[in-house]
């Protein structure tokens, strides 16, 4: 990554409102790949008393969002699945790493893995990246999805 | 829907603090349906200052865990996958639908679209649901996603 | 469609030979829809002796294939999932319908059912087109999955 | 495995007659665990000329289905998901793998990965399995996907 290249990331994960909100961390990053962290605030749970879809979704994606925008390219989601596997505690700090399984010109096919720090399996992702052709940042709030 | 049942749906739905804190709001449910609302805030963007991803599939999730709870017994998100379509404005309001498309003993299936206000396509999903045997709300805090 | 287009959309699917060895027939067509027949042979089952879900999956995605290369532009699918409901019984003919949900510049995402003809609900899938800038049938044999 | 086990098995494979059509090879199998084989022949492509994604999925599938079948319990397919990353050449060989990400009581996460022999990437996927109570070949032809 150039000196512009690593300026946008930062720029790009501060921007990261939402993230940031929940107290998501970024634990290790490079292009193709991330990891991040969230604890499970007794706020984030569903109606079940258990850790929130949505809030795990989110670590995932952000570290999707990470992982293929560290390639200095602006990139989208276009689809992603996820699947539950077990539950969390909540209290519980969970990480989500985001790593590459492909790359084309277009697109890019992230996995991600959500467990808790003992290792326990709480979900598994699949995220589908449509990468534009502009560098990360260049778009400011002209942004969509895919032009 | 019997009267025990009404109170533990209610009961559900209050329950789901993080969907309370995003501010979502159930505007219409009945067994196998659902639709909720969500104001994309300022702080709920991602990297690129778009609505988050995260903040979308957590609207359209909690309208899938309505619509199949409110049959009643206990059900829990297997797996969903998202499509993302198009991109909504900051302070848009947002509306998920949940509609069932399948039944059986054990599993259901749901479509969920999330679309603005004025009927622009934000997202598309589908949402499978596993169906315990207890009642909603019967399992307290010992619920695992599967048991 | 102009007559260029629909001489590439026929070429397109008459070269479809894995759909014609099936016996797949196409039912229906326009830009963005497609509906086709696959009547379930006793050689297309798994080894638990129902409808093979390769079959069936093989049957979507051809229905798939023609409502999104039917806009006359080369499109290729980048991701497609399907959800099993139900279990038709070997000798039914089920009918795939392919309906879009979306159309941007670059992606199309569409929905397809498989039902049998009583209506009974078998497959639910979404699949997520990826839009080349060249006609349909304009590649010949150099095509590529995305260029 | 048991005696009983492996000779259920063995019939659950032999009994795939689809796969047995396409050619399908097991090379490798045990419980939560199976690679398999297909050549691409001439007569398995799409309108592009392409091998057909029906017949990648049915290889992923059919290596899906010995790898959670094999624990010697009937397990049936709820969903999955391909993601289809290069295009392979008509004539070349593919290899699925199917590895278990995951088994709980009733349900079984499963990802699978399709390449060429020379170890290009051709689709990935996800699979879940529904485990019903029953042992493998026991329902016999009355069995329904979910009881």
């Amino acid at each position: 990554m150039s000196q512009t290249e690593r300026a946008a990331l930062a720029a790009f994960m501060r921007g990261d409102k939402f993230a940031a909100r929940l107290g998501i961390e970024l634990l290790e990053m490079r292009p193709g790949y991330a990891r991040a962290a969230l604890t499970v605030e007794p706020h984030m749970v569903n109606g079940h008393n258990l850790p929130h879809g949505g809030a795990i979704f989110t670590l995932a994606d952000f570290a999707f969002a990470v992982a293929c925008n560290a390639h200095g390219r602006t990139a989208v989601a276009l689809s992603m699945d996820i699947h539950f596997l077990s539950v969390a505690a909540v209290g519980e700090k969970l990480i989500a790493e985001a790593a590459e399984e492909n790359l084309s010109r277009r697109t890019g096919l992230y996995r991600m893995t959500v467990t808790t720090e003992a290792g326990q399996k709480i979900a598994e992702l699949h995220g589908m990246a449509y990468r534009k052709k502009t560098p990360l940042m260049a778009d400011g709030k002209t942004l969509t999805r895919i032009k």
